[in-house]
C-alpha cells in the first residue's frame, strides 16, 4: 500500500489524534482538521512531538478533507450531522472512514443513541452520496493509541457496501502494528460496531481498563475475506 | 462453585445443546425443557452420548423449569416472549440467563431485530419480575461447544443488574474450558450483546469460521470485576 494523505474531520479530540499519530509513524501524509484552525495545529504540533518525521498539517476541516485522499471522521456524534452536511462538497466522491460512536454519557450509564439513519456510518453515507464510507476503529482505545511505544493488540472489524473503500480502509488499518483487519460485513452492521463501544467502555470501568477487542476462530494468515472483500453468501 | 441443576428453555437447539454439554461435562445435573417431551429426551441422550456420566434429563419446558436451579433460555426469538409468559409462575423468583439474539435472516443480510423493551433479556425481565435475570453466552459457537474435545478460546460477556445473578452466571461460564467470564455491565448492555452476534455471524460466512470473542487489556489474573460485581463509578 503506497502512503496516502489522511485527513481527519476533527483530529483534535483523542480518538483522531491517536489514529494520526500512527498513520503519520507508519509514513503517511496527515492533514488534522478542526473547526479552529489554532486547535488544528496545537494537533498537529502534538503528531509532530510523537513522529518527528511527520509530515503532518493543521487545517480547517474543509481544507483538510479537499487535501486528504482518505477522509477519517473522528467527530463527536453531535456535530456529525451539520459538520459532514457543510463538507459534503469537500469530499465529494473520496472514501470516508466513520469511526464514531454515537453515545450518551449522562447519568450513571453510558447508552447508544438511536440514529434515524441506522448509525452513524449509514447517517454519514446519506449525507455524503457520493463518497465511498467505511465504518472501523471504533474499538481502538484512544490512549493506546497515543502512546505510541505500546504495541496494540487488536482486531479492527471494517464495514462497508463499497468493496474498495472497505479494502482500503483494511490495509490502512493493518499498518497499525498488532492490528488485523477484518470484513464485518456491510455498513448496515455499523451500528453493531459503534454501540459495542458502551461493552468496551463499561469493561473499561469494571476493570479499569483499556479494552480493545480480538475475534478468536479465524487464523491470521488466512485472515483475507473471499472473493474480494464482499461478503460471500452461503 | 458447587454443581447446580440447570434447566434449559428450548434446549434441543445446537446452542442450548452445546451448553449442555459443556456443563454436564463440568458436572452440573441439566434438564433439557421443549415443547415436546420427546424431543427432550432425545436431546438428553445426545447430552449422555457426549458425556456419559452426565445427570441429565428431558422433560416438558415447564417441568424443567421446575426442576433447574438456575434457567437458561435458549429458544429462538420467535417464541420467547409467549414461553417465557407461559412460564413465569413456572420460574418464580429463579435465576434466569437469557442466551437469545433477536435476528432476523431473510434476504441475503442478517440483521437484528428491534424488541420493544430493548433486548431480549429485558423481556425476559419484563415477563419474570420476580425473577433475576442475566444476559451471557451469546457469541459461543453452538457447533464448538458441542466439539467437546475442542478448547474454547472466549471470552463470556455477562450483564445485568442482579449482582448474585450476574455473579452466579460468570462462575458458572469459567466453568467451561477456555472460557473467562467478564462484567459488561447493567442488563440494558444486553442489546448490544445480543446485536453484535450479527457482526459474528457476518465474520463466519466471509471466513468460512467460527469466531468468538476475546477482550484484550484485561490481565487475566485480575479478571475479577471491583466491588462484587457492580459497575464501578469513575
Amino acid at each position: 500500500m503506497s502512503p496516502e494523505k489522511l485527513a481527519f474531520v476533527g483530529g483534535t479530540g483523542p480518538e483522531g489524534l491517536g489514529l494520526a499519530i500512527r498513520f503519520a509513524a507508519a509514513g503517511h501524509a496527515v492533514v488534522i482538521g478542526s473547526r479552529s484552525a489554532e486547535r488544528a495545529q496545537e494537533a498537529a504540533a502534538k503528531v509532530r512531538s510523537k513522529v518527528p518525521r511527520a509530515e503532518v498539517d493543521g487545517r480547517l476541516n474543509e481544507e483538510a478533507v479537499r487535501e486528504g485522499e482518505i477522509v477519517l471522521v473522528t467527530i463527536p456524534f453531535a456535530g456529525h450531522r451539520d459538520t459532514l452536511k457543510a463538507l459534503a462538497p469537500a469530499i465529494g466522491a473520496k472514501i470516508v472512514v466513520d469511526v464514531v460512536s454515537p453515545l450518551a454519557f449522562g447519568g450513571r450509564q453510558i447508552k447508544a443513541l438511536a440514529v434515524p439513519e441506522g448509525s452513524a456510518a449509514q447517517q454519514a453515507q446519506a449525507l455524503l452520496p457520493q463518497a465511498a464510507v467505511a465504518a472501523a476503529f471504533h474499538h481502538l482505545d484512544a490512549g493506546s493509541l497515543m502512546a505510541l511505544e505500546e504495541r496494540l493488540e487488536a482486531d479492527v472489524l471494517v464495514c462497508g457496501d463499497h468493496p474498495q473503500a472497505k479494502l482500503r480502509t483494511m490495509a490502512l488499518a493493518e499498518q497499525i502494528a498488532g492490528v488485523r483487519a477484518l470484513d464485518a460485513g456491510p455498513l448496515a452492521n455499523s451500528r453493531y460496531l459503534e454501540e459495542f463501544t458502551v461493552v468496551l467502555l463499561s469493561l473499561n470501568k469494571n476493570y479499569r481498563a483499556h479494552t480493545t477487542l480480538r475475534i478468536e476462530g479465524i487464523a491470521r494468515a488466512g485472515g483475507r475475506p473471499r472473493r474480494g472483500g464482499k461478503p460471500a453468501q452461503r
